[in-house]
C-alpha cells in the first residue's frame, strides 16, 4: 500500500468492470469492454445527486483522493472532495477512464479477445462519442438513470457536450470547460506533430513495441509540445523567463541550459512512465476528429432536443482552446433558446487553468451546482406534493 | 545548369570566400572561416548604397534570384530585385549564410582543420554576435566600409540589432523585422522541443551521423513544430480548416487524414533535404541564447553610441515574436532619444508575414529606403560643396 500523502478523501481505489461490448462510430464491434472507474461520495435514495466527471487527454479515473496502491493523487484533487467545489459530501461522483486509454479501460494495450494478443494498432479508431457510449454502459451497470451534472475540461468538455446532445434525457446540467465543438487546424496541427514524433521513433515499430522497448523518446517529445500549448506565454515567462537551470556540465552539448528546457525534459520523461504511446495516438486522433455534430443529420432538431442547462467556462489566457471556441457553443445554444451561463475567467495559466487551484473557478462551480441542486430538490418536492 | 524558372534577377550564383578566423563569444578561435554570400546590384563609387540582408533560422545566402546550379529561388524574391522594395537597380545587396549554417558557410558539417574530420558537435557554440562578427570580416574582404542599411526578419532582425549596437560607425539604417532583444521562455521552449526531437532520434548518434543515416525524422518533427509557430491560427484555419486531404488509404493508421496533417508532413520531409540537423541545434541555441546586451557592461552607454536610424516592424498576428517584443526595442531606443520609426502591420500570416508578398510591407520598406537614401545623398552633396 502507498505511503499516506495528503488528500481530504484519504485513500481511494478505482474498480474495473467488464461491460457488454458495443459498436463504435466507425463500425467495430467490441465483444466486451473493461472500464476502470472511481466512485466518491454516496448515491442518495432518489439517485439525483450523480456527477460524472470527464477527464482530459492524459487523465484517468483517479479524479480525486489518493490511490491506495500507487499513492498517486487525483488530477482534480483541488476541486473534488468534501466541502470542495464539487462536494463529495453532497454529490456522488463518478469518473471513468476513457476507452482507448491506458489506465484500466479497454485500450490499445488490452488483450484483443479475438487474437489473444494486445490490440496495439489493431485497436479500432475511436471517437469522443464512443467514449461517452462506453460511459452509458457503465451507468447502466451502476443502475444510474440520470446525471445531475456532467463536467469536464478540454477533451472532458467534449464528452460533456456529447452527453447533452446525444443523451438529452439523462443530463440535467452540462458543464464544458475550456473546450470546443470541433478541433481547428492549429489544434489538429499540434496533435499531428506529437503523433509524428511517436510513429517516427524506431521503437514504435508499427505499434508493436514491447514493454522494455517503447517509443519513449517520441512520446516525450509529444508531451513537451503539449505542455507548451497548455501554458500561456505569460505564465511561462513568470515561471521560467531566461533563468538558467545550472552551470554547464561536461555532458551538456551547449554552454547554456535554461530552466524551461529542464522543465520540459522533466515533463516528457515523467509522462512516458505513465502513458502508452499508442493510446496517445488514438486519443489525440479522437480529439482531432471530434465534431459535436458527427453523424447527426438534423443539427437544429438535435439541439432542440437538448434538455440540460449549460454552464460554459473558458479562460482568457487559453490560446489552445481560446474563448472564441466556447463562445461559438454559447451562440449555437442561445440561438436555440437553451439555458446557458457563460463565464470567461481571467486566469493567466492558459489551457491548464482548469486544473490549477483558482478561487474564481471554485466559486463558479460550487455556486452553480448548489443553486441548481437546490432548485431541483424544490421541484422534486413540489412534484411530490402534487401527486 | 538549372531550368529557367522565373526571377526578375535571372540566374545568380553565390560565392564562397575563405576569411581570417576570429575568436567566438565563448572563446573558440577559428583558424579560418568560409562564408558563402550573394551579391546583387552594383556597388556605387561612393560605396554608400550597400544593403546587407540577414537571413532567418532556415535561410541562406540566396536572398533573391534563381540559383544557377540548383534552380532554387531566393527566399526574399518578393522584396528584393529590380524595382522591388529593396531595389537592386539602386542598391548593392549582400546576403551571406551565417556561420553555424549548412549552406556554404563554416558550420558543423565543415571539415575541422585541426582534426580533418567534420566538426559535428565539436563545432563551437555560436552566438548571433558571432554571426555578425563573421559578416564584418566579409565586408572587410569586400572593402566595404559602411552599410547604408542592414535588414532582417526574425533571427535576421537580431543580427541587424547587433550590427547597430556593436558596430555603430558602420550602420546608417537598421531595419529589424518581427524580432526581439532576447528570446522569451516560450520561444526557448519551442526550440528546445525541436532540439529534443533531433537528439532523441537514434540516427543523431551524438551528432556523428553519416550522410546516408541522418536524424531526418527528428529534424522533420522539429520543422513541423516550427511551421505551426510561424503561422497564425487564423491563417491555418483559412488555408486548411478541417478539410480532408483524401479518402483513407489502406496504409493510413487512422480513417481520417486532414489536409493540415499532410501539409506539415510535407514541410518536414522537404526541409530535411536541405538542412543539416546539427546546424539546426546550433542555430536554435544561438537564438535562445541571444541577448542584445550580451557581454555589454554599460548598456545605457552602448545604446548612446548607436548612430543608426531605426525602422522597426512587427506583425499583429505574429504570436511567436509578438509586437510587444518589438515595442520593447522601440521603448529602449526612444528613451535614449534615438530616431525610431515603428510600424505594426495588420497582416494575418503570423510570423511568416515578413516572407509573404504584402503591399504594405513593400511600401513601408521602399519608401523608408528611398527617403533616407535621398536625404543621405543630399547631405553628401552638401558636404561636398562645403569642402
Amino acid at each position: 500500500m502507498a505511503k499516506k500523502y495528503y488528500s481530504d478523501l484519504g485513500f481511494v481505489s478505482t474498480k474495473t468492470v467488464r461491460l457488454p461490448g458495443f459498436r463504435t462510430s466507425f463500425g467495430y464491434q467490441f465483444p466486451y469492454i473493461d472500464i476502470n472507474y472511481l466512485e466518491l461520495g454516496t448515491l442518495n435514495e432518489n439517485k439525483d445527486n450523480v456527477i460524472l466527471i470527464e477527464h482530459a487527454l492524459s487523465g484517468n479515473a483517479l479524479v480525486s483522493g489518493q490511490d491506495k496502491e500507487t499513492g498517486a493523487i487525483g488530477w482534480w484533487e483541488d476541486y473534488v472532495g468534501p466541502g470542495k467545489a464539487i462536494d463529495t459530501n453532497q454529490f456522488y461522483v463518478i469518473c471513468s477512464n476513457v476507452i482507448g486509454g491506458c489506465n484500466g479501460s479497454t485500450g490499445p494495450t488490452s488483450i484483443n479477445p479475438l487474437t489473444n494478443r494486445p490490440f496495439n494498432m489493431e485497436f479500432p479508431p475511436i471517437t469522443i462519442q464512443d467514449m461517452v457510449k462506453a460511459q452509458t454502459l457503465l451507468l447502466d451497470y451502476l443502475e444510474i438513470p440520470k446525471l445531475f451534472a456532467v463536467i469536464g475540461g478540454s477533451m472532458g468538455g467534449m464528452q460533456a457536450l456529447v452527453w447533452a446532445l446525444e443523451y438529452p434525457e439523462k443530463v440535467h446540467l452540462c458543464i464544458p470547460i475550456a473546450t470546443c465543438m470541433a478541433h481547428s487546424a492549429i489544434q489538429i496541427a499540434f496533435n499531428e506533430v506529437g503523433r509524428q514524433a511517436i510513429i517516427s521513433d524506431p521503437n514504435w515499430n508499427n505499434g508493436n513495441y514491447t514493454p522494455d522497448k517503447r517509443p519513449e523518446h517520441g512520446l516525450a517529445v509529444a508531451r513537451m509540445i503539449g505542455h507548451i500549448t497548455y501554458l500561456s506565454a505569460e505564465i511561462m515567462e513568470k515561471k521560467f523567463g531566461r533563468r538558467l537551470q545550472r552551470s554547464p556540465e561536461p555532458s551538456d552539448i551547449f554552454p547554456v541550459f535554461f530552466s524551461v528546457e529542464s522543465y520540459l525534459q522533466y515533463q516528457g520523461e515523467s509522462f512516458v512512465k505513465r502513458f502508452d504511446p499508442n493510446s496517445y495516438l488514438y486519443i489525440t486522433k479522437a480529439l482531432d476528429m471530434f465534431d459535436w455534430f458527427y453523424n447527426i443529420t438534423n443539427v437544429e432538431e438535435a439541439i432542440q432536443q437538448i434538455k440540460s442547462k449549460f454552464l460554459i467556462i473558458s479562460f482568457e489566457s487559453d490560446w489552445l482552446y481560446p474563448p472564441e471556441q466556447s463562445k461559438q457553443i454559447v451562440k449555437i445554444l442561445k440561438r436555440a433558446n437553451k439555458s446557458v451561463t457563460y463565464m470567461n475567467l481571467n486566469t493567466n495559466y492558459g489551457h491548464d487553468s482548469f486544473l490549477i487551484p483558482n478561487p474564481e473557478l471554485t466559486t463558479v462551480l460550487r455556486s452553480f451546482l448548489e443553486v441548481e441542486y437546490h432548485t431541483l430538490q424544490q421541484k422534486n418536492q413540489a412534484d411530490l406534493y402534487a401527486l
